[in-house]
């Protein structure tokens, strides 16, 4: 039997259908949008060896035939280059450079702010083998005990949701943030955090009015329910 | 003699060549981009009935031939696409789409962060017409006086350079914003509130390590100095 063409390293918990990593539901979207089947092969932290031929730690980590590709910007841009007659993700070069921003405005503002609402929500979808590497890992970053990280959560997500004003502002003119004519890679990047929130913490990080809320529910619905369909703790729909 | 074709409203000072408006820079910087020749007509906040033809109350107002067109975004539309033949703003439709999000995340994160550190330092810049009228405005809005405003700025400027984070990060991988091999739009959205600072106070917003203080030179640079020749406070040359 042939080996599968196209795998992507997914990033899982301890029950292997719980996809949680932002960055991996940036990817799986980039693919879907490219409509490229992929066979997702569950990932935990401590499956360093499994990825260690990308040359680095993380996920997601996509191979396409002999092609090794690390790190959700760099699959997206390959994605691109190497199927340039499958729908643009970019829709040009303008489009791809300023993806980029909004790549380094979700790394920087959208992702933080969430996992300082929601980070300690990941531990009990852990195994074992992972658990005790990713709390270590995270206390240290934050300084803190994880309860602590998000405690008062309900007080500060007003903050989180000020912070993502940009995309409202876009959203309250127009269905998608990345497109005129439908979602595009700046979309898959900003709901990719959301997904990751929406996989492992039942926290309502929208109010249901909010632009955002009606924008996350179209996402969950694309490419047949593909982000609908995951394990996920957040039931609100949108 | 004809009428000049192309005209610019453009916010000015007591001092009809002090130039501050971030959003008349954007407009301005559009237009060289385009190659397209402007004259531009001072404009003060009490000059309402220049531009009550325009339907609103606020500068940029271009007028091109009998086209009226007011605010900056609708006036980079209207330039791409009525001059399609030269060299493009967005970078095609996906930069169009993106370019607004950085104009929505300028105005809901940059314009307000450099205000907080600079607006105080705008009112000596002012007419005496003008004065009166933009203090009670910008006190209405903040709830206090504008040298309270600014107080602290010393120690608040590093909460604003955190915030440039996300163009910092572009920055350190290419030299513009918004396009692989040269300015775009979005390069002039976000320079536009900084040239709005340059001109007005001498308050350092960059440090000069940082590669968006390196960028800023470049695009005081551009179009033969044209924003570098304007009647500045910053001195610092980036």
């Amino acid at each position: 039997m042939a080996a599968p063409r196209r795998l992507l390293h997914d990033l899982c918990g301890a029950d292997p259908a719980r996809r949680f990593s932002p960055y991996c539901w940036r990817a799986k979207l980039a693919l879907a949008h490219k409509g490229l089947e992929v066979e997702t092969l569950p990932w935990r932290f401590s499956d360093k060896a499994a990825i260690a031929d990308s040359g680095q730690d993380r996920v997601p980590v996509l191979r396409d035939g002999d092609r090794v590709v690390a790190d959700s910007w760099r699959i997206a841009e390959y994605l691109e280059d190497a199927y340039p007659d499958r729908p643009s993700l970019f829709g040009g070069p303008g489009g791809r450079a300023l993806a980029r921003f909004v790549n380094t405005w979700a790394d920087a503002v959208q992702i933080p702010g969430i996992a300082g609402l929601v980070v300690a929500d990941i531990v009990p979808h852990l195994g074992p083998e992972d658990r005790a590497y990713f709390v270590a890992s995270r206390e240290r970053r934050y300084g803190k005990p994880l309860a602590e990280v998000i405690a008062g959560r309900e007080q500060r997500v007003g903050q989180f949701r000020q912070a993502m004003h940009p995309v409202r502002m876009v959203l309250r003119e127009r269905p998608w943030l990345g497109g005129a004519d439908g979602p595009a890679y700046a979309d898959y990047i900003v709901f990719g955090g959301f997904q990751w929130a929406r996989c492992v913490s039942a926290f309502p990080l929208l109010t249901p009015d909010d632009p955002l809320h009606g924008w996350r529910g179209r996402m969950l619905d694309l490419f047949g329910g593909l982000a609908r369909r995951a394990p996920a703790e957040d039931r609100s729909g949108g």
